[in-house]
């Protein structure tokens, strides 16, 4: 009998026994629960949670049988085998730093997932000295006019691949209203400032000019409301006066590389809940 | 009927149904979990558990029923009316920016426990500047040839007082063997480096000499081992090859109060379960 | 003959010859530079230069002989003997943990400088648990109507106690663009939230709205426009998705009380230059 | 006429007039600071400095006429045309995350220097992913038996390619006292550990042992004596008792890559100079 790793998530009403309810259904099923988080939130009235457990029932039956739970506490879920990895597509313009950085934790194994597809406005040459392993390379280049027909062909892609989330490393263009929201919970976008502040363009030029002594990255899904989804993930790096514009791009270059695969990791364990305009993140 | 708010904690060896057993009495009893937490150490495949809950049941009978399950799982346990307040012994030197700061936080609220006591060697006069309410102050003078019966004394106030936990606010005397065996898991020291840095003195001096880029504050549990306690909590903060022994103490005096203040809040929360040497931390 | 300490400060028009105009004068009057920091800003084409040095000349005579070379390089300069220390006014309202704070600092020596005067818009009861020592304590009850007449008696206490530099310790209350504009550049307030974001009201009710995942404090000049002073310090401290509002204030504290103590201490060490809308800070 | 960029770096005994004989020299040529900063070390009474500065003036003749200002004040001393780049041969192990990292920094100007080559104990194959540019790459196997061949061979390489610097970018050989001692100085070291914690092997391991809550890095210069060289840049991250071995090691790599390219760079600006057992690092 094989034992299979499962995530578990789900949200609903708060009310009394969820907790009761789902451990004791998987303890019945023989699960092991390896780790379970819980939040409640006071304000939504809303009740989340996260549950890795291990366990030789199937994926079918454990789906099966949860169904009479879901009705009754009225919850949205979802449960996963472990090894059924997600698909994930990546949206890259020409700095490839986030792109570069996620390749590599995809290779050595940090980030579990599959890669179905990289796009870029640019042509493949331009990232000619990385290594895009056998992963479909898309050419889609933009001008204002081909937008709205750029856009149809990543819905294709996004559609025919099977993409469970779409990942901006970087692209460095805005996606109409209509795409954000077509991929609204299903798109994470890094934004270089550390927002709510400098949206929009050249947020590191906006920071010099303020004279800000943190520059920071955000992780955030992508809504209809650009720079305004839910916050996955944010950090910040110290900066001084001394530092030109083009220093803090530099220094900022680290922040969006680890903020995004740190969001990604999140997301690519189930560990990612949104609520509203914000996110729950049941972090390791 | 009245709810009251409750932390469970508990450890016990690893195996499957403890959350469903805890989470399904809790909820049988019209309890409503508000938070819990798990950690199952696959090394000393021990797990851990805290949960937070609310119930309109008395202290007595949710203790009274629960009697069988600890037996059923082997838990190590406790449950505690969260308006039933720790009660704590502050011991000081001459630096008193710990006991000022934990004064200070527990004034206004942020630190719910019962201050049983301020112990110095240092006479009453020393903190001319500090407000201790009507918190009784002890005067323990040391010597090498007093120690002995100080100490003895000094477990006559924490057995007198029925002290739970004793803090050490940078108390720079060192604890005798003897006295530190018999505090073991009930006494919490801040050490003035990131152990384990630095042991023993001069940790600021030493850590200036290595020319070391962070200095670092430890807040542990004392054992009879002397700076080798399961650690609650630390941190750190940059310091530059210009900054002298004397600015190390500076910058080190706001870790030390951070780090042994969060700590404390830790403990007072019931979020702390030792593990061997090591502590595993629920924090929120 | 007696040496004494100094900081010379300085910013002028940008050319070449002023960092050795400068070390010549010094060292042709027996002085020895401890320490020196320059920034050259290429936006505005403006110098800036901070000197820490000790000298058996006194403050007069080094003064006199100043006059020439600042006047060829155009300079605005001050020199001061680090023994004539800066005169503060902390201005406080209910919360207390930055006024506690900066006296403590205060006390101990950490922060050097001549504390000419404590100002609540509330009653000296309402501190009784703090030592003010000698300090004035000033009580300015504020409301709508009495405001004018307020601030009138505030710049009154300014003026007479020959304050350089106002502290708004969590001063809750909002200046008249009257006064902002006539302490502008002589006021360092606290702002808790990492601005730009949350400017104005309730900024960690905002942020918890947001749903962001660091919450900060900044140290500013106060200026004729609310919250877009000069800043002189940020910095920022991690929350979750289930810290309430009164988790970040609570956790918010912290960084308040750092953030302003640390301005602080850069502007009584002649650290901090204003430069347009933004400060230049020669930090230790 | 051509300006050009300067690095001029000095250490010697202090005494006045250094800073105003530097400064002077550099404006009669013509020279233009862009950039100062000093150290004046108490405990040693050794000064420290470093000065960024543009001129018209070739490097010989710069040179040239510094000699006697250098005896004056028996300064051992450097000076550099920014666009001589440093020369630095990279060595690396199975481990490749820091490799990968300083090559991608080198490849978008990040990094500005010489790779004069790439060694590894493992042959090409094993990197196969990764583009070398046109980089050399050297494969020297090494056994207990043939390690001293190893080394000389390397020794032959550091000379024949004129190497300023020997980056041990995580590799996992420990050096013969005799190598050390041949390379002190010339070679930087990351240790994935914050030493002085955690010395040899395992680091992670021990750390997890020790249930510390702050994991680090450190990158050092190497000296005879193992782990204990002149500490150039560190940084940590938090870790909780969730976090097995495995996952400090994940965590760890993000810590090693950003230090070891922090350390890397300041060397690479000049920013780097040894005292004694520690390092001066004047930071941007």
């Amino acid at each position: 009998m094989i034992t299979e790793n499962y995530y578990l998530t789900l949200t609903c009403p708060n009310r009394p026994g969820i907790v009761a309810a789902v451990s004791t259904y998987i303890f019945e099923l023989g699960g092991d629960i390896e780790e379970a988080q819980q939040f409640d939130d006071k304000a939504s009235k809303r009740f989340f949670m996260r549950v890795s457990f291990s366990c030789s029932a199937d994926s079918q039956s454990l789906k099966a049988g949860f169904v009479e739970i879901a009705k009754r506490f009225d919850l949205t879920w979802d449960l996963r085998a472990v090894k059924d990895l997600k698909r994930v597509l990546i949206m890259a313009s020409k700095l490839d730093h986030c792109l570069v950085d996620l390749l590599y934790r995809w290779r050595i194994g940090e980030l579990p997932m599959i890669i179905s597809g990289i796009v870029s406005n640019h042509p493949r040459e331009v990232y000619s000295s990385i290594d895009f392993a056998d992963i479909p390379f898309y050419h889609l280049p933009v001008t204002p006019e081909t937008k709205l027909t750029q856009e149809a062909k990543l819905l294709e892609i996004v559609a025919d691949s099977k993409v469970d989330m779409v990942i901006l490393a970087r692209y460095m263009q805005i996606l109409s209203d209509d795409l954000s929201t077509k991929l609204s919970g299903r798109c994470i976008n890094v934004h270089h400032s550390f927002l709510p502040s400098f949206k929009g363009a050249k947020p590191y030029h906006q920071a010099h000019a303020r004279g800000i002594k943190l520059i920071g990255a955000t992780a955030h899904f992508v809504t209809s409301d650009l720079d305004e989804g839910p916050i996955i993930e944010q950090d910040v790096t110290r900066v001084t006066h001394g530092d030109t514009p083009e220093d803090l791009v530099r220094k900022g270059r680290d922040l969006e590389r680890t903020v995004l695969s740190r969001a990604l990791r999140y997301y690519l364990h189930d560990r990612v809940l949104i609520n509203g305009a914000t996110s729950v993140v049941f972090s390791d």
